[in-house]
């Protein structure tokens, strides 16, 4: 079940595990954040986009009460090891992840037939910041296989009306992501900035969204992830824990 | 000097005082907030929308190394009572206090005049929110007499290239803020949040925009008020001291 530049990763959640490449791009904080930000909406049906080993539908899949949580990969091999870490999880029955392009995301899946959409998606514009040897963690940093504006409208063709979106950025793409879901009728509703620790600058940002919303914004308190010895906070930890 | 519904407000900043309506809109921590954020910026000549009593211009005169402080206010017996503040603190040759309404700005102040342009604009949108008894009030509270949106076109219009410009405003309203300064070509530079306590969610937020500047935006560390006890932050006390 498992290749030899691959690990299984125990997530120490439920005894869920998750087939990671050696060298590639490995899953991170955010993953956890966003499946732990996206668990309050209500949603049978959910869709991950850019979702990589498949680390947000497995969590989600503990997390939430969605009966069906699909993701969509573009990354063939990547894909074909996120169905092997969904089939070592048994989930086969509630979660199916897809091969395929975001940028034709209609023709993957028919639209509006998701109640959330959620997506950790590449952070750095295409060709900034710096360039990684392994093309997979390229594709995984960088907008090179599609910009923050192409998972923006694949979201909005995906959800039903009234339906959510969830993403995890970096803070200095906030102006982008506000401007860029407000131009595609995908009204923020909740923000939260996460911060290593109470006095430093956020690290990353939630962004909670509605399609078709009203405009009106609540920003949430901060999310902390360590005191200022170094231990992660009990919200941290409890986060990590809840489902 | 002083009517008979007027008081005289001892700033405790440099002997510096103010004028304000007994009953009317008081100046508060936002103004001190934004006169504070809006220091750093390199300015030879500033100019105040929605200016008030006067409380920014009085404020920068103080904090900033600016030759020239202009505001502009559209109510009249608000405008004249700031022009005796002016003249109270012996300003007069430093900070020019105009009559009239940003909507037809140009018709007050030649176009791409200043490097800095500050404001404290009505937060709450029109018919929005608890209507208050007094006009005046409502007029600095509700967008009646100017929108979000006149602020910025009055801003980009005054703005020399490379220019900066600064509000304080409410975090609900930061959809709108981010897009209509990108709309506008004022990219928004800094944006810091004001917490009242570290664990409590912003109650306000300071953003700075650069004229045509490129799109990259840092996120401050937060600006927190108050303590768990109760007493002010260090900071807090830091800007009502300096300069």
């Amino acid at each position: 079940m498992i290749n030899k530049d691959e690990t299984l990763e125990e997530l120490m959640i439920n005894d869920l595990v998750l087939i990671q490449k050696q060298n590639g791009f490995r899953f991170g904080t955010d993953a956890v954040l966003l499946s732990d930000f996206a668990r309050d909406i209500q949603s049978d049906s959910t869709l991950d986009l850019c979702s990589g080993s498949g680390i947000i539908p497995i969590l989600l899949s503990h997390k939430s009460n969605a009966k069906r949580i699909c993701g969509l990969e573009i990354q063939k091999d990547i894909h074909e090891m996120s169905v092997r870490s969904v089939k070592a999880n048994n989930l086969e029955d509630k979660v199916n992840l897809s091969l395929g392009d975001l940028k034709n995301i209609t023709s993957v899946f028919p639209k509006r037939s998701f109640n959330l959409v959620t997506c950790n998606p590449p952070y750095m514009k295409g060709g900034s910041g710096i360039e990684c040897e392994d093309y997979s963690k390229h594709i995984s940093r960088h907008e090179v296989a599609c910009t923050l504006e192409d998972v923006i409208i694949a979201a909005e063709s995906m959800l039903k009306i009234g339906g959510h979106f969830c993403m995890v950025h970096r803070p200095s793409r906030l102006t982008d992501i506000i401007s860029l879901m407000r131009k595609h009728e995908i009204e923020p509703k909740r923000l939260r900035f996460v911060h290593p620790k109470a006095q430093s600058a956020p690290s990353l940002i939630l962004v909670d969204g509605l399609l078709r919303g009203g405009n009106e914004l609540k920003i949430l308190p901060p999310l902390i992830l360590y005191n200022d010895d170094g231990n992660e906070t009990d919200e941290l930890k409890c986060i990590y824990e809840r489902r």
